[in-house]
């Protein structure tokens, strides 16, 4: 790799070759439910993008990285520049950044990282670590804090894969995709199991630092649990935890460095327990009758011995409105065709289960998920429902952008709860959605599916489609995230069960860990930061 | 609960009535492998104990707890004033203690505790939280940094048990020893699932402030996998975790808690994850060929679908070992009967599996364990062998405590690394062990069972037994416990898989965490405790 990855949309997305649109049937459905949608086009094209001017960077950091690794041109300051939120996709059709960062640094390997790390600790230059750059909470961008200049550290060069067969265990550089992640590891058989609906596109080191989940995760284990060992580079020092199976020597220091976004140093790599790739995949749609009922399903299932790899149920309104809308045709194919056949039902609650491993396990994971589906009532849909959910897994992002294009406010959240509370949690949250949407004179879509089991509760992640305020869009989606924040809080949720906190849950971090929780954050930021300049403003506020 | 509990040996461990005595022909094969023993018989009575002088008090301690939860006798400070490693035991046994606490306080709820911590955060009275007293590495010993005055302070009043039924939580009180948390869940037909040796005496409190481990861990998980959220009332504050099932709001603080062994603040309860009582406990011995083959085939069933419940496997030193002495006979019954049958093979490794759980997944699990031990080589030995274990499970302390009044040096101590260098962690320990033992003139036996498995490695648990250096218990012993601590550093393994810290572990952690790890933990203590009262020179040295 000599340069920073330009293989995705600048403005959205991914693919430029994969450009969903929504048939006329499904247009219909939408203005019927939302209102007519003015269509948002770009307000520019890349070059004509207006971005602020650069700051000079110390020739030192150029010397510390060398100079082919150093990218100051526009097309890379405004890749590295945002996120993949609603707010950050809004900002980018409207053709202007307040801030973008002064360059782009690709360290070839952790010494020249480290290197770039003690220049910008004397200088006092802030840095902004960049994986996949698909943050949804604001994770990548570039605040100054107090600091006057910024760079982002595109970790993309970092991709070194050393695999310990015997132990099961995988050293992966932070610049790795899910995809060549997992092509690595496909050659020796074997697969890390984390496939977050980002994976296309994001790295190891962001998984780590954002404390990522994915669809397989109550399968697989959810990322920070399938971290052997992690490698830290802060400003004051290099950490490293012990590549031992378990350690009761103190607090867990792993545990502290996972989830640190950024904020705390950079991640060149982590070591990862993988498994022997599945020799069968096998995914279905049920029918439950409520998503309460499909709920309490899933936590028999999950407090059971054969919890299912993937699991998920949707609630009444995003089973019908997926039915609805019925995915995006276009050049993507008709991802979700294999729900057409349910249009004929009314209500229920779609369930997604999948089953990977040797066809043993996949055998008899399956039979104890059907009695417990069938004892819930639960009504067998087949296989090609669960095809279609797999083939259209990785695409909810294109649609979204489609959508925006159309004119719509799209954006998703999530939380998790115990079983006890999460009906309450369900229906707070969509309520507060809802109101704050129609407060705005924009009612909408609010949809919510159960998407990660444990034995003990489970996540609710809520998708909201409305019409957007056209010139207020971001007022309009700070209203209506925050309503839904407030909710969340008010129950006792957790703001985040797998987004992370970044810019847009920092307020909430008081709520989520307390004063004292905050102050010892605090406290572990100073000791290894002392001079803040890692990734300001995230996380902690 | 009206005063600290006083139904345990105080120079020893646990039930008085238990007094194990090996037979003649134990004591014969003893006296071969290690020489003549000299007995070595308490100093003194509990009455005649020479204990320090207390110093005084405020009396607003005293107000804050009720004077009558202040224990200021001489033997509730004696067994306060140390845990149960050998060289806690050989002090007792010599009958004067150079450090004791000044009081024993009690709180009845958090509100006092909270108070208590209050009053020695402004006096700079040093605080040794205390739950079962069984730390055997110094954990709990009243050592008073840089403070005059030293209270202990006993959880034991803090037993509530709030479940909840449907989320598969429950909320448990810090002082609940293993049975009294059992039989609470068990009368609602529920089970914690952690049995450390430990068990019967140890607490709530202590499993989650040690990242405590149990027998049964492989099947249902370490005590940090049961927490589901914790609570910590600190110098300087209070902290709390959500009671949610995960959470990606930044660093997991719950595990900056767990493991935090009273030196950041005091546990008072901790919300734990539970299950259905198993209907069905199986537990069978095997013989493998070897060590190395019996932790191979421990291999593959831990990366495979079918892990038991618990896996043990002896090395052959240890397996021999156990079978010529052939465990305590006495009052505590013949507790090894089931491994006299194997004293016909010689050589291999004894196995003990468990399985736990419903009929269905114990047949399915021993199935696919079956399955793997017999192509690896493993001959049944049948379930009267693994009985004995299970009957035996808690009595290894006493044991030791017999072995230690005829004259031994008895000593236990734990480790783990990943698969792939297992075989060398446990070559280099036990060589460096026996090299001490000859080096001191007491030559012994060295005995090492892998005894925890996960996907990635396994845990290894080692026990020592020669000679005690009469006049030179201490010496004698620090000297083999550094040299085994020093072989496990250099192996790049972890100083404690679930012993914890605590005091002897404490000059190790430089090299299990790195310099710029002892930082942050240093970073968080002073944000929690600014004063440092909290379990002084414990941990973090």
């Amino acid at each position: 790799m000599t340069q920073p990855r330009r293989d995705s949309n600048w403005w959205g997305w991914g693919d430029p070759a994969v450009a969903p649109e929504l048939d006329a049937e499904a247009k219909a459905v939408l203005s019927e439910r939302i209102g007519e949608l003015e269509a948002w086009p770009l307000a520019r094209s890349l070059e004509d993008f207006e971005l602020p001017v650069a700051e000079m960077l110390p020739s030192a950091l150029s010397d510390a990285v060398g100079a082919e690794n150093v990218f100051a041109g526009d097309e890379d300051r405004l890749r590295h520049a945002s996120g993949c939120g609603y707010a950050d996709l809004a900002r980018m059709r409207m053709g202007s950044l307040d801030a973008a960062p002064d360059a782009v640094l690709m360290p070839a390997d952790a010494g020249a990282l480290r290197r770039v790390l003690e220049i910008c600790k004397a200088e006092g230059i802030a840095v902004v670590p960049f994986g996949g750059g698909t943050s949804v909470v604001g994770g990548v961008e570039p605040l100054r804090g107090a600091h006057s200049r910024l760079i982002s550290l595109d970790l993309a060069a970092l991709r070194e894969v050393t695999v310990d067969r015997r132990s099961l265990t995988a050293r992966l550089g932070a610049g790795l995709r899910g995809p060549e992640a997992e092509a690595a590891l496909g050659r020796q058989g074997l697969t890390l199991g984390h496939f977050p609906q980002s994976f296309e596109y994001a790295t190891i080191g962001g998984f780590a630092a954002t404390r990522s989940a994915g669809q397989a995760s109550s399968g697989y284990g959810r990322f920070d649990a399938l971290v052997a060992s992690i490698r830290l580079l802060a400003p004051a020092g290099d950490l490293r935890t012990l590549e031992t199976p378990h350690t009761a020597a103190g607090p867990a220091l792993r545990e502290l460095v996972v989830g640190s976004e950024g904020v705390l140093g950079v991640i060149p790599d982590v070591t990862v327990r993988v498994r022997p790739a599945p020799a069968v995949r096998r995914y279905e749609a049920w029918m439950a009758e409520s998503f309460e009922v499909g709920a309490e399903i899933v936590r028999a299932l999950a407090q059971g011995p054969g919890l299912p790899t993937i699991v998920r149920v949707s609630d009444e309104e995003e089973t019908q409105g997926s039915l609805a809308l019925s995915g995006p045709r276009g050049s993507a194919g008709r991802l979700f065709d294999g729900y057409l056949g349910l249009r004929k039902r009314r209500g229920g609650a779609l369930l997604i289960v999948g089953f990977e491993g040797d066809e043993e396990s996949v055998a008899r994971s399956r039979a104890l998920s059907v009695r417990a589906l069938r004892s819930g009532g639960g009504a067998y849909l087949g296989q090609a429902a669960g095809r279609s959910w797999e083939h259209g897994r990785y695409q909810g992002p294109y649609l979204r952008d489609a959508l925006i294009g159309m004119g719509a406010m799209v954006e998703t959240l999530e939380t998790s709860h115990t079983w006890s509370r999460l009906g309450e949690l369900h229906d707070a949250v969509a309520a507060a959605i809802h109101a704050s949407l129609e407060r705005q004179g924009t009612p909408g879509l609010v949809f919510c599916h159960l998407s990660h089991a444990y034995a003990d509760g489970a996540s609710l992640y809520f998708t909201f489609i409305s019409r957007a305020r056209r010139g207020a869009e971001l007022e309009q989606w700070a209203a209506v995230k925050g309503a839904a924040c407030e909710a969340i809080v008010a129950t006792g949720a957790t703001i985040t069960h797998h987004h992370a906190v970044g810019r847009d849950h920092a307020p909430y971090m008081k709520a989520e860990v307390g004063e004292t929780g905050l102050e010892l954050l605090r406290a572990v930021k100073e000791r290894l930061d002392p001079s803040g300049i890692m990734n300001p403003r995230k996380l902690l506020g």
